[in-house]
């Protein structure tokens, strides 16, 4: 029987839940894969620290860079994390080697992923990365092979649990950003610096990893990206009184020949999949063809449901299947212009704080008509005893440029009294 | 580069739309998979029906079974249907005479798969079925690739497009269950000979296919199987009221290692994700470890959405992937032992039609209480001017061979005006 031999590096929760599951199923996997995972090295910035897996001596590498060079490991798994450091050099100096390589990383495959490539390719190696997007949610693997058939133009969703805990909490008990956020760190589902995955940061490594696949496109920067931490309550009840729910989406879409990435709050209707996907979930949505709309939806984080994905890698290579690490050869990959949001039409959601007086709504309509944005919608509530009052629109589609345009001019007139706010719609 | 030369067998809606889809995608499945897919050969029954594709005269084959002996084609994908008779003759001979499979045919699967995938495995070739489960969703592939890391303990879902569409369209429009299975015969959503889809038997056969997919057995004939002929709309008014949405479901589960297989329609409460699901659509929820609980959903049927299927399960073998057509070597498949519904319990709701007369109602919940059947809700509605009324009864878990003697005892006295409805109910 053939074995690959694995060194796990990084002994977080996840490696530490991984490096368990191996030994634990080790024969099911070598049944239903013809070939033996056999963890033969670990290694993790602290050794001494309390960890429930029983590691052996013998199985501890001096240097975590070992293992690129030990000729017997087969396989590394890069449990470090970080777009930079050692994760980066470990997995640069693996496919060097021709070790194959499988990782949760998003960071790094977002942004060395093509070069990386390029070594795995030119090495017959495998470079795995199902963990690095949605968790448990098999989307690559779907990308590449049960939905291999389709060309697809547009794949969106759910792609950060923390985020989307933390919105429909807000929605759920009627609570503001910050109290809710300090209910997720202490229940586990924010880390103690949540920013990449409130920032938006995150879910944008991970959509240009999927459109990448989704368009055969080499990884592509140009991505507008807005997190979540400018959204307060009042805008969750206002569009719940709409008809809608505010999501963190990231989209990634091919509209006449123009390839768009994008990652912001969005207003969609409440009726719809993706607006009744609450807590740490994840959902990818997928529109091809021949297929159709396609969802895949699961568990994204944690160490349980990354090691189902990270086993579906090792597993992947267990049974020898040197793939491209993109779907593609690089030589056919293609060099795919994305376009700025800039020009793309988008109905949009606007709230203006502004004083209770005459000839502001009027001013305000009059800035909208000078910028050809019209209004579908428009309510205004007076808050009482404050001599103020919330003006919300609903607009009609217009250019991204010409509603930032409206929002700005607005801003500076001296009647308005806080920032106002834009939350495009998805429809 | 390497050549795949295949033969497509049956010419209808599917094989038509494979045929073109091939030749018009050539060049992108050639760079996804390292290998050229070529359709040498078809045949079908009717050579001369008008088809919108254009096939060169040398195309044809004289016999469809000259495919299995032509040593030149690698592939034959079969496109007949029907368990027995031409596809069951084409799949086994291909297979014996070293023909990699790929098949739509959920009847034959079913039915001969256990038989087929051993002279499959004995040959070093592939048999492929994505296509016959779910149409475009890749809900196999997943079990086998995206999710083999886990241990499953329940597959569930709406198995079959048309008798979704049939319930939540009366349900929707307030009709009859004939009523829209002729607009359904219209609209092309239903066969003109639909009685597979509605008396449960599609279903069946693909919940036995993932079953064994799921438990790492053989095939298993114990199952229970009830259509949604029966299911009239005061049942889905009925269902309303409480809460509760009507679905034709399919569930294959493993509850305290009792492997149970039953397709019924099933009360799903109002909110759930799946009583979510309208029309057409398929939807498959895994529940296995670590992973959690996983949904994929997509379009279940039609030539597009099963030439996505048919495609992929073709690029797996261009890839050069000699998988087990059950992930397992047929040596490491169990033979498990499947268990009657019998001895589990459901909570369930009862509809009786009764005469409207004193006694009746003690009389009914003396017959529950002698069968241990203990009620949780009774609503009694008389209808008006009839002399007759309706008693709802919904259950605690019972066992359901308890559920069904209560029925019958019922219905043996003559205050019932007609047979009495059970519906199991899903918590």
């Amino acid at each position: 029987m053939r074995k690959l031999n694995i060194a796990i590096i990084g002994l977080g929760n996840i490696g530490s839940y991984l490096f368990k599951y191996l030994n634990d199923n080790r024969k099911i996997l070598t049944e239903k894969n013809n070939c033996v995972p056999l963890v033969r090295y670990v290694s993790a910035k602290n050794k001494s620290k309390k960890r429930k897996i029983k590691i052996k001596k013998k199985q501890w590498l001096k240097n975590y860079l070992d293992s690129t060079k030990i000729s017997e490991i087969d396989l590394i798994v890069e449990l470090i994390g970080g777009a930079e450091g050692p994760a980066k050099k470990l997995v640069f100096e693996a496919l060097k080697n021709k070790k194959h390589v499988v990782t949760a990383n998003k960071a790094l495959i977002a942004k060395y992923g093509d070069k990386l490539s390029r070594i795995a390719e030119k090495n017959k190696v495998n470079l795995e990365f199902e963990a690095s997007v949605c968790g448990g949610v098999p989307i690559i693997r779907s990308l590449k092979e049960g939905l291999i058939a389709n060309r697809i133009s547009k794949i969106y969703g759910i792609f950060n649990g923390t985020s989307n805990y933390i919105l429909s909490t807000m929605d759920k008990k009627n609570k503001n950003f910050n109290e809710v956020l300090n209910d997720a760190k202490d229940l586990g589902y924010a880390e103690s610096n949540p920013s990449a995955d409130l920032n938006g940061d995150d879910v944008a490594s991970k959509l240009k990893i999927l459109s990448s696949l989704c368009f055969n496109s080499f990884l592509n920067n140009n991505i507008y990206v807005e997190g979540i931490k400018n959204i307060d309550k009042t805008d969750i009840n206002n569009a719940n009184k709409l008809g809608y729910k505010i999501k963190l989406l990231g989209f990634a879409e091919s509209i006449n020949n123009k390839i768009y990435q994008r990652v912001h709050p969005t207003l969609i209707k409440k009726d719809s999949y993706v607006a009744g996907i609450d807590g740490v979930l994840n959902a990818v949505i997928v529109d091809g063809k021949p297929v159709g709309q396609s969802i895949i939806q699961g568990a994204g984080a944690g160490a349980a449901a990354t090691t189902s994905a990270l086993v579906s890698d090792i597993s992947s290579i267990l049974r020898g299947n040197i793939k491209f690490p993109f779907s593609l050869s690089n030589k056919e990959r293609k060099k795919l212009n994305f376009e700025n949001i800039n020009d793309r039409f988008f109905s949009a959601y606007l709230r203006f704080e502004v004083e209770d007086k005459s000839g502001v709504l009027s001013n305000i309509t009059n800035i909208f008509s000078k910028n050809k944005v019209s209004i579908k919608r428009l309510v205004q509530n007076p808050h009482k005893n404050k001599n103020s009052s919330s003006i919300i629109i609903i607009t009609h589609k217009a250019k991204d440029v010409y509603l930032n345009k409206t929002l700005k001019e607005v801003d500076k007139k001296n009647y308005v009294k806080h920032k106002s706010k834009m939350i495009r719609i998805d429809d």
